[in-house]
């Protein structure tokens, strides 16, 4: 959290990082929406110091962007699911994606998302490049770039 | 900048972050999109310290997202412009206000961007909602909204 000039702005850009300018918080969704749910799968595809992890999660919870869903009894296991705040950090999330493609991808993108229903490239506006669908979340599908394969 | 763990990671996201995920980054970006180009403009509008201002400055023209322009010989005095790669960061900023203005908004948007072109309201995915054209950002202008009224 930054200090109070910066969350007495009246101003949604302001608003939004107050939460998603923390460091890893937007790695840590850019996980949930690949489908990471689980506490140590958080922390080894991510690499995060476990206390840094927790608080990261807390605090998404206590914002409404995840939610808590017990799916262990005994001992108690909780995994972290979207809620329709979190989703809707999904164009924060493609728009950073494509400039980070354009200009820190020497080897061409490491991720292509893809509309599940006709195979189409998504476009910076979450469109669909074949079929010109404007995309929701749920329609996207992640697929290895050029880069990730250079990166092999 | 974080960590090299996170620096490592074959990751579009990550790799923007690296940039414009420090903290007021986004905001200073913000400032120049409205206009903003003067060390003591940002250093009033922001309310930063002029330290963290000045190494903010200096890192965004580092990575070439600004550009440091003389407009004043002696003493010599430089502003701030957007290049291409600090343009191309408009969409991570509408997509930012935009789920501040849905999330974090209680008395309706403070900005809206409006189709210079024909006045329409510009939405999350940066299409004029009158008349259909996929816009730029120079083909956009900042209004008040409601929630900058309201705080009036």
């Amino acid at each position: 959290m930054l200090g109070n000039t910066y969350r007495d702005q009246n101003c949604s850009i302001a608003a939004a990082l107050e939460l998603v300018g923390e460091r890893w918080t937007l790695l840590i969704l850019r996980e949930v929406f690949l489908g990471t749910r689980r506490f140590d799968e958080f922390q080894r595809n991510l690499g995060i110091a476990r206390n840094v992890l927790q608080s990261r999660l807390e605090r998404l919870v206590e914002e409404g962007v995840l939610r808590r869903e017990r799916y262990h009894e005994r001992p108690e296991r909780f995994e972290y699911r979207l809620t329709r705040k979190g989703v809707d950090l999904w164009p924060v999330l493609v728009s950073l994606m494509k400039w980070g493609d354009k200009y820190s991808a020497p080897n061409g993108a490491p991720v292509i998302m893809r509309h599940i229903g006709c195979g189409g490239e998504i476009d910076d506006r979450r469109i669909c490049a074949a079929c010109g669908k404007h995309l929701e979340a749920n329609e996207s599908m992640p697929e290895l770039g050029p880069g990730a394969l250079a990166a092999v």
